[in-house]
């Protein structure tokens, strides 16, 4: 995953670059709805060297290296960034910067859940500077677009893009452009997220360049992020009670060989049988084990490899050697078939493809199926408790109101649908006017 | 650099993973060694939360929100690995382990020097577990010798390849393998670091498996890193007064063409002849930059590659349109010549290849004349003062005489080389009965 997106992110002109773990205290507090957002969950590093505790045989903080001025450890990189970016850009020639950087994140949690909320998590955070807002808002849009091609394309899930309201905006974003999937429970998960950082930033740390006529301009910005996150949908999306499910375009093993044999001589005829099959699978880019361990029986290995999602197992034995033919399994369906070892290589390479398409169509089914109209709060909170899923519905565009359904049903505006038709209807919970439905869900 | 180490590491088998930033303290603790290694360079966070100062305009730290046990920030992950690994590793069926993490690390550091020495750090740190000695040595030795095939044929840059001297162990390592490099000012750099750590960690975390009989025994480790430290090497070894010299293989633009044109129209006619040059050049994995910015002059870009190392550089104006030829400037020599279009692609490609051995043999003459025997201290203190480079001597074995050496002359033992001829000898300090010479040199 991490691969591909550096790759469609360097093809948009984008260069990796990284900044320090820590940020000191007061970088944090110069941007103000920033230092809100992220100053209740920030690990603070206080002191830098231990000492032995003789009497208790461990160590203790020696009180000595206490520091001057205490660290935060990144829950975002916008301040140590544009603290740079003000040495960095004098002039319109300087402009645009477009960086990326693949970094760990503390955000510090009480509630954590594997994947989708934990105290340190993965990411990649890109920083933009640009000459014009039209420039900075292009980019934006961009990369949510980019976001969701990677998202739907290689990890075969659909999303619905869209826009923030004001109350889930990014501390410091003027518009906050979000993706939203759905899990296989019903739950909505934010898969990726795009910010409009109007020149909130380059306010706070004084970032300015002349234009080509020598005027002095602030630096617009935008900052945009996907997370380890997507592994925890990745998992929620796709598997069964048996395991993962991984769409074979990400799968590490796309093709695991399992030969079933008694004894050396046994796995000699197969290896002989297996091997030009496996160099002809990977001169397809295909990636392939071959696991003829002996430590490990045939049966623990088919578990071992359906739980961890491998989407095609071949299975070879002495008969199937004497028959010419080999037991291919597909693991989304957990189907099996036997064919000639002639037509392997070209089976496989449709069979993958076809994995990918079809667990990206049930994917798809499902979330179709998930996502109801609601013209009435009766029928929302009806929706939200048995059916689940995204509702669609009108609302009047007020924070008040959304805060309202959100602690009675804990249901949250996930995004203002870009592709959305303009309707005219009620707020489903103060019947005022509202133009356009918004798409509701719980989520994690 | 990152990409092509992670290649190489998996394709020996390594699998990525990745364990937590933060260290419970009391886990650094329990490897007597370890902790002595790494106890006064810890950062440590025993807060996790700021609250506003509104008197101040800022944020202060919340005295509410200290933990209950401290955290330390990784200066390695031994520890929280092998802690770990106790929960993964019951049986012989469970070995071995083959595990990298890329990561960050931070060891505080009083003085910092760039790339070389900063509080925070990039490396990449394999931890692997092994059901016998033997084939934990295998694999500490696998590892010193894929660094080096890296820093030499993909850095350019000759190592000595040894033992470190047990006072210069890793904390917990019962034999610590390192390839040592020089640098243009005489100096040595440590490139790499392979630990065989003998059953330390197994003992100090309590990792057991049963054999094949049964029988309970303590799991054998090595641990082994490079870091970003490789990029400082890169620059020292190579640059010159022009700025940075890449070597081909690991530039991220090989080639860059600047056209030279006042209008569109000749921008034109020069692309037009470009792109399928550009196109031949990708085809063959080459990566190209077309620089047809009108934001800079010419000259201004010549200085700009030269000054960041693309080893190649073509310049077409519109005479050389005519003329049917282009410009080519080679960076390592800073020379250039005027060269058919026909013939451009297959020139670069032997180029590139020509450039990289060129730079590789640079540093190799230039180390191997800094390399000099010293037979009396007197000797050895002139080479290092005047020569400066490796100076291969012999020493007596003990801790005493290298510190001794050390702190009249700073110079260290950077390693006793794997391929040493024995030779008898007087340790050049003591005049004691030696048996092979050992390298020394003032390092970074």
């Amino acid at each position: 995953m991490q691969g591909q997106l550096d790759k469609m992110l360097k093809e948009l002109g984008h260069q990796n670059a990284y900044f320090p773990l820590f940020i000191p205290k007061s970088y944090l507090s110069r941007e103000s709805n920033h230092v809100e957002g992220f100053a209740k969950e920030c690990a603070v590093v206080t002191h830098y060297k231990l000492k032995s505790n003789e009497s208790k045989n461990g160590v203790i903080v020696d009180p000595d290296s206490k520091l001057e001025e205490e660290l935060i450890i990144r829950p975002t990189s916008e301040t140590i960034i544009w603290n740079t970016y003000r040495k960095w850009i004098q002039s319109y020639r300087d402009l645009p910067i477009l960086i990326n950087q693949w970094a760990n994140v503390v955000r510090w949690e009480m509630r954590t859940r594997l994947f989708l909320r934990t105290a340190e998590f993965l990411w990649q955070e890109g920083h933009t500077a640009h000459a014009t807002k039209g420039e900075a808002i292009e980019e934006t849009v961009k990369i949510i677009n980019l976001y969701t091609d990677f998202v739907e394309d290689y990890m075969a899930l659909p999303v619905i893009k869209g826009l923030k309201t004001p109350s889930e905006r990014f501390g410091g974003a003027e518009e906050t452009y979000s993706i939203e999937a759905l899990m296989q429970d019903g739950k909505a998960l934010q898969t990726g997220t795009s910010h409009f950082l109007g020149q909130n930033f380059a306010k706070a740390f004084d970032v300015k360049f002349s234009d080509k006529d020598g005027r002095q301009n602030y630096v617009w910005a935008t900052s945009w992020g996907v997370s380890t996150r997507l592994i925890g949908g990745l998992i929620m999306a796709h598997s069964d009670d048996n395991g993962l499910v991984l769409p074979p375009k990400l799968a590490p093993i796309q093709v695991v060989i399992v030969p079933i044999f008694k004894n050396d001589v046994e796995l000699n005829a197969i290896s002989n049988k297996i091997v030009p099959i496996i160099n002809s699978l990977k001169a397809c880019n295909i990636s392939v084990k071959f696991d003829n361990s002996d430590k490990q029986s045939p049966g623990w290995k088919f578990n071992e490899y359906e739980l961890k999602g491998v989407p095609v197992r071949i299975t070879v034995g002495n008969r199937d050697i004497q028959n010419g033919t080999c037991e291919l399994f597909r693991r989304d369906e957990m189907s099996k078939k036997s064919i000639p070892f002639e037509i392997v290589v070209d089976t496989i390479l449709n069979l993958l493809k076809d994995i990918q398409d079809n667990i990206h169509e049930k994917a798809r089914k499902y979330r179709d199926n998930h996502t109801t109209l609601a013209d009435n709060f009766e029928e929302f909170k009806e929706i939200l408790n048995n059916k689940k899923g995204f509702v669609s519905a009108h609302w009047d565009g007020t924070a008040e109101t959304e805060n309202e359904i959100k602690s009675l049903t804990k249901a949250t505006i996930r995004c203002i649908p870009l592709e959305n038709e303009k309707e005219e209807g009620q707020c489903i919970f103060t019947k005022k006017k509202s133009t356009q439905r918004v798409l509701f869900a719980r989520a994690y």
